[in-house]
């Protein structure tokens, strides 16, 4: 079951420049192994901005909610969700 | 390069039906072709709404603008437009 | 998995009142089909509009996106969907 | 009388764990005490969010204010009210 | 117990004088029976606009959903519902 | 010549107690001599937020800016003032 | 007393340029009464729209409120008040 | 050639006294050379907020930036910027 | 002197074909007179969508709204004006 | 390949001004390199605020957000990215 997930980063200004590289490199390993497991099917930067879009494949809201809610980053970021489901025009059974 | 594009139909509530489903109809082959030669990436319905999310992967701003404004349901659509680019997390060099 | 659905009807000012009338009928017969299936476990009023708040309980997004567009107001209705899940302090299993 | 309440939390960056804890815990007791006396009917997360959708049953709108802004998490929260009343299309005479 | 409603109207551009002074008339009846019995508390018109800021004082809010949704203006109107209650700083135990 | 005028309170999260607590009875023993004097006709509290909706009868713009800029809490609040006149619909000549 | 109001004209696309010609014709009308009589204090064209900004020096908001519903365009027109008063930096006694 | 320009107020809750005092007077000295000089030609409060509407009458954009940004409250402000030009209704050739 | 103008493009959806095409070709033709002779000097699409974003160069504000009011779409368009002057950081002295 | 960039700045009320002018600074430098090269075609102040519109030419979105995201000011601009393309009734090929 595909999600539709926008997420914008806002670090406070006055945080330690270590203390942010540390989230976002836990945040970076935490992202891709959920990648290389196909969950986190699709991740875009969006061109100009500090966000990203993605999508989510995951067995029901409950899962979806445990996976964002344990992002290091989910303290600092606006997000924003949107069930997806298969467009009637789509050429695609599984839409990867 | 890729495009994130955001559609929501606006029918007229006094638009004949034949008329919309042939509106319908021809926007589904248009939609079809786009994908099955991947220009049209990725296409999918946002549940319980008469709205799309989809990924074009085109040349240059031009021909995007030449895709969205041929949609046959193009006047009748509100539409969002985001620059796409590599998230510096992303396992995948060519995400498809 | 249940989503929380709001809907706002905004019937056309020149829809004779017999169309209107037939539509709610038809509206409302498939409502309550669905709410004594257990799909639509709770639908209220918000009080001085002509909206509601509903709480669907389905399958997967694919399942909500099918009742929802299947709704005879649906072309007539504002739609807001939110996923919803477990909240950590609730003193139930099964949210009923 | 049924209100349909959102909440979504926002504690300050800079907000020491610990008292984040002991407010945390606190509120999770006050809301399970309602919960369990039948005043908090219904409590979803709102999947991928710090927010809740909540369906209080009061007496009044004295006791609603005298409940919502005794909420340990109150000085943190952006919240909306709405009050409910029983859909004409509902098929339960008291909808729990 | 007090309700805060705000009320807009937007009469479509094409309604016949005669259909919308008959509309009004009725309206303006309808109003001043319920301002008599003490039930629509008051009513101001919000200067240099079609808007009105009314406080209703009713039972419960089943009776305010029956009340405004029989206001003969009622699907020409934009509404807005806000619960009140006595504030601390009230020198007034009954806010009339 | 009344004002309608909404304040929602926001007070700073690393404000002392003490020093809130001394704003707000200040604010109080304000906010009640002008009730008693007739100037702050109606107090109300909006039932699950710190905001509050008032009615204000003074004599121009300039008494009422004077009254608002003075309060304790104006740098705290968030405030929307608009003017209100006699409803053609209102049954008393002098709401009060 | 002073008013500050913001006036955008949106006329329905099918009104006759005759309809039209004639409404705009006695708003002009009605306007320069007002202005040559002191009232409509100011009447300027927003650059690139068809909106203006004016003052209005008015006795009180019921005043305010008769000559702003009467102007001919005011069924077409979308309308913000804000009152104003002396600011306590201004050179000028009467803010002409 | 006018312009229409309104200013809201934010300062930050610990500038302490001293400094905020410091600046307004420095501002207060500012716009009345301003004034004095006919560049500002219009300053007034909005009645219950912390905002003005001003007038400015200057050369060009590039004049109307310098003053504006010159301002010692500027990094404070939050500020929309309109140009105007005469209204075919005003009966006043130089709109002063 | 220049200005940023954007529009957006709402034709009424039953406007006859032929009228539709007779404004668009008069429009091109104001817009690359004024083009040619230096006042309209930028006029771009913005992708997946009928609008543009347009730079201006004229001599006053006046001017400004003569040019844009006197556009054969003015009356279907939403228009956004914003006034411009030279960048601290441009290396330009005449941006063109 | 052209796109439309709109920053706002938003700099911390407490940073030292030794630290902002530096920032400042390192901005200027890198805008005008990017200038010179003709990769930032145009950048203009909007008049009365601190926000720009600039106007890139770039290869690609991934240039793009290169070029933005290594703005010194970055993390405390508002950015808004629009794609661009010629305009049907552009006079020039290149839009310079």
């Amino acid at each position: 079951m595909l999600f539709h997930v926008e997420m914008t980063v806002n670090l406070p200004a006055d945080m330690p420049e270590a203390r942010a590289a540390e989230i976002k490199a836990t945040e970076k390993a935490y992202s891709q192994k959920l990648q290389n497991e196909g969950t986190w099917r699709h991740l875009w930067r969006v061109a100009g901005s500090y966000s990203n879009v993605s999508i989510f494949d995951v067995e029901d809201n409950e899962t979806l909610h445990h996976i964002i809610s344990g992002l290091p980053l989910f303290p600092y970021m606006e997000i924003r969700v949107r069930p997806l489901c298969r467009h009637p025009s789509s050429v695609r059974d599984d839409d990867s």
